[in-house]
């Protein structure tokens, strides 16, 4: 049996393995003071080439949305992201738990529209009750989206140009960035980041590191962000486990280079849908593909190869998510070609 | 150099690398329904001697508190925890982030008196104006205390029994739980856990994981636990990690077993001290000691031994804090000795 | 110049300035442990003829509804409302502040419809990722609606039967209540609501009070909800001056009949538009008209009647909203028809 | 009988009902954009001498406590009050409900030590694990205090010099401030106020008003304050309410011309007790008096004259608390006079 159901469905790229049990036995300082962490911050920050770049590591990536989204926002601001946003569906509350709205927009293939974004701000601020209503304070992005699709530079720099017009911060969840990064159609790179957003983050537990996300404050961190992630409950004493996976991913290209394999893998896959005939709910270029699966075929599949259903269509179809990962092997698309 | 400045200044126990190398490559699902976390919770129930009692695994002790707390509790309740209680003090205040007051009482050696919060609660109740004022609603309580002391069965009978009596929750938080039953006078077993407390957590970061803590509901997990969880942006991803570590920490008596080896080791820097003279600021049978320091003593272990300035006292002189662990071997008390 | 812009442009109903000059130098205990609480309490459960109702008063709307929403609803649970609802939209996100988030569903002329609220609920259940998201607690209504519109009997049952089923609570905010009830189509009696419902409120502030709201819980409030209440910074010392104001709106049915006077102004209102030829936005049996007029039509009354905006068209024209209230006369109505 | 168990025992000034019925059918916006309030905002900016000053009318005290302290507040910061502070104590967790701690100092018949609060901020940050706690943001004082003492204002100058030096905000909870302003000893005018902390309230409910509370913030209000103010539920649909009462507090000198009968009043309680030799708790100069009664003492009013048990000592005694209030008459206090 193989599993294409998520993007975490296996342990960590051995590399990180490798150098955890180097380095087991060498004390360290703890909550990121420790010369892993150190060495990585350094890293990404030539990656991301912004050498004055604050990069601090958190375990999860609903915890570091919350808590990134809180330290940016005040008291009575709300954060704008597209209604499949991984904020507004899938972190049961957690903004809202930190006393934020999410306020939400209509999601085209999963992305933000700049010009449903401006019209909403413009009317905002038309409406003679405005005071009375949450205000945007921020627009959240997913890169790629939860539905595998990706912005355009300009798309992104469009966005970025309303939120400036608007005083609004720009976030992006990078969960898989790796995956969007490595995509054929992609004409961003890493460092692009930093010039289009006020914060954003690496993924590392989707892109082969056990867990850990790396923010990235391009400027600088909002004051006292190591609290705030204390506050959050996000810090690791052990800061090293972030520190050792994201020196390693950053160290000889590897987070590009297992993200590479995800995309190739996805594309196999990809094409193995199409040319059975099988149409995709989406057309996604990164790790998640999304074809619609009849009864059938998902029977054919069955007790042979995982997936994710994401939405039952009338009829007995489904919209199904297939998502490759670092982990995924020739191997295992072959199985599915095998099953299909 | 060695470092005794805390007991997370090691990665994990060998046996933990060893078992997530072993299985990295097999797919499980996420979010603690993998095959890793159900063998762990089936060993913990055993363990605990409770084959109903519910378990969870946390990445962080501040998360954990927090989450349990709040779970616990209903909006307008608070905690009683004493003045030195980790939940007081050192966790940046995620309790009130919660929507939750600390309320404090005076601290014994780290140790709460049963008749002081007695007293406490009649006087509570008492007062004319209770009903403007934050109800107790839980006793939070440290096994072991930040001082290293412990609680003997009959004290936390006694707890318990006043918090029966006026309807609260009992929290044990057991960051350090195994170098508390590993201690030579303590009376308490693993098992008698579920027996005086309605929660508590066994401590796996601080003892032999790279990060984790298992949480323990004798009787059955608030509703819903599982969102709360996330809610908190508690739950990790790739519940694979947290699952293996507590599944090989309760396999063949591991966690019990390195929980020895941090007391064994700690006697004998107690020793070392007392032999040297050097007063205790507190009789701790764990793994923490607090010995007095004078600026000359410290001065001589300068650049060789690592140890936590405690509380500074007028004239100079230090309360300092040598923690050992699981990791701590003979060689590095050899060390201390040779310059203390 | 008079104005139409909203229900609460005066101060009180004259009755009630009368009783709080009467009784002014009467001393009485604070936080609504005085007399005329106490009174009106009682007349509000005859009111409502449930004798074992637990009655609350609190200053304001937004106060209210997030009070009793946030002590209804456990941690980890939403509530869920319209979009056009009041807390969806005009609280400043005031219910997200106690950490709840509003889930929203389409509005109908400001109402919920019992099918879209069911086939909600049943794919939430259905869909795989549902413990990562915000639990339903509450079904959030308004009686009137934002749209002056009301529902009948059936489909508030309808309503309510899905709350059972789902095991959701229902409430319904009524801070227009009198003019809903007052209203001709209406097929509901203040009585109705305690067995429709888990809490409801009595609207004071646009009906007639200076401040006020009467919060009722058929069953029984919310253990310790006093507490709740001052912990929402929502406790009056001088609970005299709700209780005041509400024994007097419910001594010999003031509140009904100044509610009427509210519908007979608000129809004649109506009158005039449909008399002229102007459209209405909302056919509202209530007591928020909802006329739609050109820019020369606007330019007319500037200056001599007042009026909300309520929605801009393409083409100049407006979405307006008059509103009438207790204290509308016959010549403010007089007025109108003068300057049309 | 007669109460003198707190200051808002009564109603409203008469001059204040009377307002309120002479404007009544004034039609006015709401949300405080009446004209009453602006006049009145406008009078208190010169009662204060600080034509910039922003003024806000809130309807109560804890409301203003919690809003003003979460609007000052970055979201990791604790506010310092002490022990007896109203907001630590008589708020039911307002302060921790919007996610702040409240860092106690000891209290001295009532009041903060400026040197004890110095030493507090010192050992905070020479403290090694400063980042991990709650970071000291705010001052919080009452004047008068809880036990009603006042402040000099050298006491008050070197209270702010502390705040300057360490970043903190200074706040007064003013919700007897007349009384305080009336009192004997108190060296500080109301236009001292301004120069010497970043927000204080001028309160309304303890001085006349039937509710409100007057928010002064000298320079200029928190970004957006409207709406935090309505996210906390603190908006009044009404706000002419608020406006007309404090514009007539604030004509022709009446907020301190009432608060002035106050202290007459309480000197002559004082006298009273003194005269029969029955000891005084605290040496108060404000409208609230702490006599230690013994029980028979206590008998001997029973049914005749209401008062509050404050404290309950060993042996029977009691500390209690006499308030008298802007509507306290001569002949109350001949009645206390008569059964003493």
């Amino acid at each position: 049996m193989v599993s294409f159901t998520c993007d975490y469905n296996e342990g960590a790229h051995p590399l990180i393995l490798k150098r955890l049990a180097e380095t087991n036995l060498v004390q360290e300082a703890g909550y990121g003071y420790d010369s892993f962490s150190e060495s990585a911050r350094e890293k990404i920050r030539a990656a991301v080439k912004t050498p004055s770049a604050d990069v601090f590591f958190i375990s999860g990536g609903t915890q570091t949305n919350a808590t990134v989204i809180d330290a940016l926002l005040k008291g009575y601001e709300g954060v704008i992201a597209v209604h499949s946003g991984h904020i507004a569906v899938h972190e049961a509350g957690a903004i809202e738990f930190s006393g934020h709205k999410v306020l939400e927009l209509p999601a085209h293939d999963g992305k933000m529209d700049a010009t449903e974004l401006e019209d909403y701000l413009a009317a905002f601020y038309a409406d003679p009750a405005w005071e009375h209503m949450v205000i945007p304070g921020m627009v959240y992005l997913s890169f790629p989206t939860e539905y595998g699709t990706i912005y355009t530079k300009k798309e992104l720099s469009e966005i970025r140009g309303i939120c400036l017009k608007y005083r609004l911060k720009l976030y992006i969840d990078g969960a898989r960035l790796g995956y969007g990064l490595a995509s054929e159609g992609c004409d961003l790179a890493l460092e692009d980041f930093p010039k289009l957003c006020d914060a954003f983050y690496i993924g590392g537990t989707k892109v082969g590191a056990l867990c850990g996300e790396a923010v990235v404050f391009p400027d600088k961190a909002p004051e006292h962000f190591f609290t705030t992630v204390k506050q959050h409950g996000a810090l690791l004493a052990k800061g090293r486990l972030t520190g050792i996976q994201f020196d390693t991913l950053f160290t000889d290209n590897l987070y590009l280079e297992i993200s590479r394999n995800a995309i190739e893998r996805a594309l196999e896959v990809k094409k193995l849908f199409t040319e059975k005939g099988i149409p995709l709910y989406i057309d996604s270029p990164t790790n998640q593909q999304f074809p619609v699966l009849t009864e059938k075929q998902m029977e054919k599949l069955d007790g042979k190869v995982l997936f994710e259903i994401w939405e039952r269509l009338p009829g007995g179809s489904c919209v199904t998510r297939f998502a490759t990962s670092w982990a995924t092997s020739r191997e295992d698309v072959e199985i599915l070609k095998s099953v299909l």
